[in-house]
């Protein structure tokens, strides 16, 4: 690892953003920049930065996935068009589950669901039309580390894994946030006018929902995770943590409804204590509040008989199941 | 149903033991009876019936499966033998596992992997062998509801789901607890000089630990469970619940060890408020107690990872996962 952390303490806002766009404005050149924004914190500084930085020479695309949280892609593209910047709406849903259908290994669904459709499918295809020749990303500090431990690969750090950018996809990767951990994003958000709906947002999986459904992931499973998302979100805003989330289980349980045998699907609810997702432990939500989750969840979820509550720390789970 | 409940409220154990003792011998007259003891409160009462009704012309079987709890057959006969019952262990681990060998759906597994072999492999070889005539079974009267309802196929449960047991499996079936819902049998257990750790015993699966895996069940899988389910007995031992287990899934979740990727398993702790099972809540079991066990089974059991409580309530889950 070459890439060296500006700490919390060492970061000045205002110095880093302007340093920032002065870095993509020397790489950008008078060459085209375009991004994809997920509405995550990381995507959206990225957004800003390159923004002020690039005005109108900055492409920024919001990628209709279908995996995406209920709503979540039209109140992104509200925020930021209130916030003057351009977004334009790709709906790539069929590719993306074609890609999907029958993959069952986390690494597969990542690597061929996600990484090689958007990018090679998809972002190569935005990149050529639209004339760009550099890719601005979100990747930050913890990829890197995590990527270079072998935990998980990560969709954005080709450059770290020893994947040349240029060659394998076509273009040049400009990554402004790579010396910052979580709560430094947070902070350079903050200071480039984000509004707290998306500076302080709970972080949300690159592979979205995706990341959330254990084995095949189709367009029924995401719905399903996708209601469960909502009402996991809605019951825990008030709790103070690092992260939550619904994972929709495989494995189906034996259950009842009305009296008969009812063999259906389980609910994980996961919810976070942590600083910077490296290590972290289980959040103690109250009680009534998990019980009236899992009541809703299988009252309101079709097909949902069974809701659990992770219990371990990470290590050696990890965030997220997928 | 043609059966009707004796109440809590209305039992008189005494005058329970002296009736059953005295039809007990009336069905078996001059032949000889069996019955197989689990160590569960129902055919611990069941055999302790059996014996003061018959003495030597009761044969009662400890049958190894394979997929009872550490130390848990041993303790039984141990408990039995002191009572001056005679107890024979007979090992019959391979017939099991062969016959659970691929299985996946719950239903099969009790069927093929249990009630098959059970019944017909071993059960009704030691008939033929022992010359008894008269099976004696445990079932309770909460078996008979639910099975009526068709929730779950019960091993024990022939004549009331129309099975005729003498044509089916060549013997007569003798249920002295049929009446009786499970708070009743453990006044019954008490009274007919069992001690407090077989009375007041939680609940335990006829399939054992079969029922605590899901998906395919291996010597390894049965292994891994039962290691788990020392670990939630320690630890849950003090809290005042109906029953409580561990489960372990077949999907596999992303974890991380030694700073390397780990994909691996997840076990389920539920612990159960409950009169008598047919409706249950999950217990609200100090959080600090849920993390210790998390902590005993990422760090005790091999392979795992995650950890997760049940927070769903029976209806519309079930007591059991399988």
């Amino acid at each position: 690892m070459s890439t060296k952390e500006i700490t919390l303490e060492a970061l000045n806002p205002k110095e880093f953003i302007d340093a920032q766009v002065k870095a993509i404005r020397e790489a950008v050149g008078d060459d085209v920049a375009i991004n994809a924004l997920s509405g995550g914190v990381d995507s959206s500084v990225v957004t800003m930065l390159g923004h002020k930085a690039l005005g109108d020479k900055l492409k920024t695309y919001l990628v209709e996935n279908g995996l995406m949280r209920e709503g979540e892609l039209e109140r992104i593209a509200e925020i930021f068009r209130g916030l003057g910047v351009p977004v334009e709406i790709v709906d790539e849903r069929e590719k993306f589950f074609a890609a999907l259908k029958g993959v069952i290994d986390p690494e597969e669904k990542r690597e061929k669901g996600i990484t090689q459709v958007f990018y090679k499918d998809i972002f190569a295809k935005l990149v050529k039309d639209s004339g760009a020749k550099v890719l601005m990303q979100g990747t930050i500090f913890t990829d890197i580390e995590e990527t270079a431990a072998g935990i998980k690969r990560q969709h954005n750090v080709f450059e770290q894994i020893g994947i040349d950018p240029q060659e394998a996809f076509g273009y040049k990767v400009v990554e402004p946030l790579i010396e910052l951990r979580k709560p430094a994003v947070r902070e350079v958000a903050r200071a480039v006018g984000l509004p707290p709906e998306i500076s302080d947002r709970p972080p949300f999986p690159g592979p979205a929902l995706c990341a959330r459904v254990i084995d095949e992931v189709t367009p029924e499973k995401i719905d399903l995770v996708r209601k469960a998302t909502t009402i996991v979100e809605e019951e825990l805003a008030g709790v103070d943590a690092f992260q939550y989330m619904a994972i929709l289980h495989s494995d189906q349980v034996t259950g009842i409804r009305d009296g008969k045998r009812d063999f259906g699907r389980q609910i994980e609810v996961r919810c976070w204590d942590s600083a910077d997702a490296v290590t972290a432990t289980p959040t103690d939500v109250p009680f009534a509040t998990l019980r009236k989750i899992a009541d809703r969840l299988t009252s309101e979820v079709p097909g949902v008989v069974s809701v659990t509550y992770n219990i371990g720390t990470k290590p050696p789970s990890c965030i997220e199941a997928v």
